[in-house]
């Protein structure tokens, strides 16, 4: 049963966060004439020599230690005796494990969100540089139309942004003192905290920790979505790309293998963070009113989440900074047929319905396919028996790098829009840098 | 496979934003000269004959209408002939489906926000009318310190309050026009959207959804925490509260119960609302880029979530305006052991260190126990037996309304401190107002 | 709060489940004398009219039917009078519900593995037929090693048969008579249940749809995985097989697209189901004993997992009658380096030791990759610098249908293997007919 | 990336496991003439000196020892050298890695069986002797019908033996030998397994630790009902029960307080373990065929979950073994209208249907509410008021323990059918002890 209870295992990890909440509360009691101010150096003095042990890796933690606030508090009693006793008047064990766990991920958002803001920054230097590469777009896995490579990469870049947007305005939220019934006001400022609204809610609420988890869930379901693209355009049969050797495995049975392992790994992570996400919230779901001791699951749970999504942030930049490209390949498999769509609008700018030009085209290409041909390679009179609008001037239609032009809207394919959205992007991070 | 892939059954829900996005649409169709102005009045015109048949539930579907969009264009054709087909220049089919879920969601959030604030509304207003009544504060459902009442109704409105918040950020990821490759910017305007940076996100991603079904589920597993609080409260052996006849439920055997079955099919939703969050978050998971059928799961998830927490702050609304408080049997349910953190207070404010002092008050509960009486009747001698520095000064440690009013900071139990708070979100009450 | 009680939008599903559970109930009502021969015929008779009615589809629903139970418990009583009062003596709703549930459930499950069978038998008999052709097994997304296409198939119809085999095992359990408190044993031959062993346990328990959630998710990960190769097999890149029309979708804005919505759909309700499963076991946590209203989020769960295991059940069916396999393009695929394996083993049986021979064969496809040649066009002398062992008789290393047929042990990929497998599973087929 | 790729933290745990099947792997070689009898006698003493050092603790993990197999391998090879390299002649990494996850589930489930079945046996005693003993069943949490406290134990024992044969079923399809491709049928006698279909299948499909993942959702969610009850019976309110100290724990706050943590850890276990099944079942999904590096998600899941079950069984079974009940308070939460559905049976045997023997008994309860009297202080003139059957033999229906013995079906609550449900789980416990 002790063993059950106690959480001493995983949440020493919070031990500067705790050490750091204490100092900040001891100082707020002397403010509040409740510890004097000869104990309150005692105590700060205590806590600067436990941070000191942790630091170098000699705190010893005993038993009967079930959690890091227990640990420290003993910790303090046998450095400083008596007025050790004194630092919890006050402050119930509920409001500091939760004011703990609030500044613990204060600090590990800022983590991950410079994390995320050098995967970005790679990325978008990677699509400025190699922004003159075409490649199939596609949709349903099918090739769709021409688009530029780093209009690829972009579209996943634009993703992340908004992760870090989200993550930024749930940290206004994780920013709050608890302040349990015994609230000192005094605690809000040195903490750099807001303020709660009701101590109930203060002390019982964990929604801040389930925004997290599903924040990294999302997060990590956008890195999965690029990973499994990757992995796609890294098979043989796509050979769009090249991981380098450190982000690929071998097998242990074939020796010619060389296996994406990152790319799974990163695939499988946003399982593992939902899973965390979907456990901790089947806990909080019709659990009453303020602390219940089931609550004691958001921590590992918000552990394993910051793990996760630190890991993969920091291998995709790996991969994305190291993998490379072939570009003859990328070019190679973009195929006439890919143009149909160009064809169509090649008739809706003689003034046919869109509706029907699709019709028109998608008969081109059927004959194309009847007569085992390119649909470039249809003859003017093959396509005028389609269409008595089709003329010579339909060859300006089969070429890749103008059909990507065409797109000049904003977030369009076209070098222009493509390189609107790189603008935009530096700007974004020139903004979000910490 | 036909019934497999159609999604009229349940996307007919959005004709109305099939219609307004289309209308709009075909206004930036003519200023990009793409349509004759002609032409333009012509599908406006069809477009509003639909929105007719819709509202007044005349609009007959047909076999071969897929979808909500084949189905008003299928009419629209039937209705205007040729130029019906021009309303799709430069639009896929992908592009439509994203933007109309957009419009239908923003409205959709302004609907759950006037249902929410007026759920809050009803909540600040019943806890400024009831702020007298004490009841026993819980934690882990064990008898913990006195309370108001209204203490508890805030802790919860308070809750309410950041789910409001939380989705007025979501608003304005929502409010984004998806703007596909062909994208036209005079679009932008008309419909009141902010603008996409990359065409294949902007069509090919759901975070609105995903992030919808997530909100939903935090708000819901709020109101399953109340009700579970009510459920308890409104049992035999509690007794604190009684439900209106409208929200109870008789049995079909036993003839004296009376069941809130409202309150359990408010604790029921956050189970379900959060496996739509889970299933389609799985849906989403290691999916390629771009469209895919797949997401066509994403509807009838949103729609379900939206019914669910509308029906359950609709109905929460209702039970908190119509239930009745037992002041009496809160009151009695107070009782001298919940002091006992006073009675430790009471020896620090005479200087002996809180935990030390904890432990004294320990005592004194233990004394009580042994000797089956109140702690409030143990004698000063049996006090001082436990440490020497209680006095007959102790007795007014045993007046609840005093213990509840030591807690006057910020988020507190005195009354100052609730009456704040119900200032407080009145004033975040008018500032949200729609 | 009426809307929001209300079932019988879905429950009027179970009409018939509750009618042939009305006649069973009232039948023993008539053994244990609480009702008189006369007053069961005017049940059985009214009830069949009532069956009647839904059969022909002109039971009228009217307001005050919460549910299908009350509906036909109200029919009835219109059509027979006062003795349909007595059919409900000594049954409580709750356990009626739940009676009709898992009559409901036995019947659903006698479908589904029916469709499930259907399936199987498709896939052995079309891995019978083209047993002869290979093309290339992957690990990780990458080539590596020849195997026959019908060992694909096998591979997935297998998991099936362990789907089929779970569904029987949960049927045992399905196949329980709730037995309220009031319980008439003589109900239970006339259902052909087995009987519970404690009544609050029968009537509050819903272990049986849990179950069931989860075994849809099982079975449809399993079928989403063999989308996923499908969806990829069919990408222009590998062009392994082509769908159906019929199970192919165009594309609204590009004409040449051939889309394999159907695969994408399959793909996406394993996510669906679950979500289901994870928002009714969401709903069951922490839930107290016997009967809550929460409990009424079982029956929509488990009628969608239903709906949408039987429909990709079917629709799999029908893309795995349909498909065409493209075996040139496949057996092109097969490259000499998908023999490295087997180079490695030409050393083992030299008596290299394993993991030595597999170093040596990397070394030789590091040739052949410097080199810019196929592994099998090393000379003997480029293998000899590589290793001494290597002879002439290398050369019989490089046949993929010989690499293939190496692996006659059971489970294997000879043809041997193969057929085999092929037996097995008619065999089981055979003995799981119902 | 090394420490995103290593698994060796958490695998090495499997350390026996991997033992034993390189043990039984290395003879089945030899059978096959793959290695010598005299390799194989070294490659097992090694093994042997091997298996002490982890059971000593004195096994040292190096760099590069990525997973326990390559540690087991690397070790191997330092204590014997070359012929170590023949171990894996034919075995490839994936094919190990599963069969010692089946060999360590099999020994984990004999385990979990073992703690479950201890539980069963300390609730059926429990119920055993306290038969005599009522107290209030609820529904909706509302007091219903008087029931023994034994019937309600029973009724979570009956819930826990059909979880152990969920187990034992699953326990077949663990027990099962991944035969890869190169599959040696040496190999399945002598670890006692059955052999697999299909080799593709065999090493790519995790059904079993999916399976298993929900085995322990379900376990826990039972283990969470029956705690959320007894956390009811131990508020102050109730007082039903009383937790020995050792299941409890104090506040650091507040020193009168006893808190239930205990059953709150239990509670909450069921939203960790079935987190762990979302999470791997969002990882299995749409994952194409074969082992996929995001397989490896797989053991922490399972070991988590074992983790969990068990210590939750073994707490649990100290909670009930320990908890003590209060009879007196049981006995006087009954209340007279608790038995207004055997009025309601008083006026059935007098010829009243039960649907109006219902309503005139709910016109009684509400008689008697209306009076603000109990429902048995109503005189037999209140009565005939109601309805003229009632006569002076009402009295005999005022009596719990006569009401309880009513129901002496079986599943009943009659004291003779819940020696019967005693009777059959002693028999059935009997009949699964290993």
């Amino acid at each position: 049963m002790e063993k059950f209870n106690a959480s001493i295992a995983y949440d020493q990890r919070m031990w500067d966060a705790d050490i750091r909440g204490s100092k900040a509360y001891v100082k707020a009691l002397e403010r509040a004439k409740l510890v004097s101010t000869d104990e309150m150096e005692q105590i700060l003095h205590g806590m600067d020599q436990i941070s000191d042990e942790w630091s170098r890796g000699v705190f010893v933690i005993k038993p009967g230690d079930e959690d890091i606030h227990t640990a420290n508090e003993r910790r303090l009693k046998e450095l400083i005796g008596a007025p050790a006793g004194k630092l919890h008047t006050g402050r119930s064990r509920n409001d500091q494990v939760v004011t703990d766990m609030r500044l613990w991920l204060r600090s590990a958002i800022s983590t991950l969100t410079d994390n995320a803001l050098q995967l970005i920054t790679t990325m978008v230097e990677r699509a400025a540089a190699e922004i003159e590469v075409l490649f199939p777009g596609y949709t349903h896995m099918q090739r769709a139309q021409p688009i530029r490579w780093s209009h690829w990469i972009l579209s996943h870049a634009v993703a992340l942004s908004r992760d870090v947007e989200r993550l930024q305005e749930l940290k206004k939220r994780v920013n709050v003192l608890p302040l349990g019934r015994y609230a000192l006001n005094a605690l809000v400022r040195p903490l750099g905290f807001f303020i709660s609204v009701n101590s109930m809610d203060a002390t019982g609420q964990r929604d801040f920790v389930a925004e997290f988890l599903f924040w990294a869930s999302l997060c990590l379901t956008h890195l999965s979505k690029m990973a499994e693209d990757l992995i796609l355009y890294s098979t043989k049969e796509f050979s769009f790309i090249k991981l380098s050797d450190a982000y690929s495995t071998g097998s242990s049975l074939m020796p010619q293998k060389k296996n994406a392992d990152s790319l799974e790994l990163i695939r499988s992570k946003a399982g593992r963070a939902f899973g965390r996400c979907a456990g901790f919230m089947m806990t909080l779901k019709s659990l009453p009113s303020t602390y219940n001791k089931d609550l004691q699951e958001d921590k590992e749970a918000m552990f394993d989440c910051y793990d996760n999504v630190q890991a993969v942030l920091q291998v995709t930049t790996g991969v994305m900074s190291t993998l490379k490209i072939n570009q003859t390949v990328m070019e190679a498999a973009l195929s006439p047929d890919m143009l149909a769509t160009d064809l169509a609008y090649y008739l809706v700018r003689k003034g046919v319905p869109f509706r029907e030009a699709h019709g028109l085209s998608g008969k081109a290409v059927f004959t194309a396919e009847s007569k085992n041909i390119a649909l470039n390679q249809l003859t003017v009179e093959d396509l005028t028996g389609i269409s008595p609008l089709f003329g010579s001037d339909v060859s300006s239609v089969w070429d890749y790098r103008s059909s990507v032009e065409q797109y000049s809207a904003p977030g369009g394919t076209a070098k222009s829009s493509v390189a609107a959205q790189v603008e935009h992007l530096r700007n974004w991070l020139k903004k979000h840098a910490q």
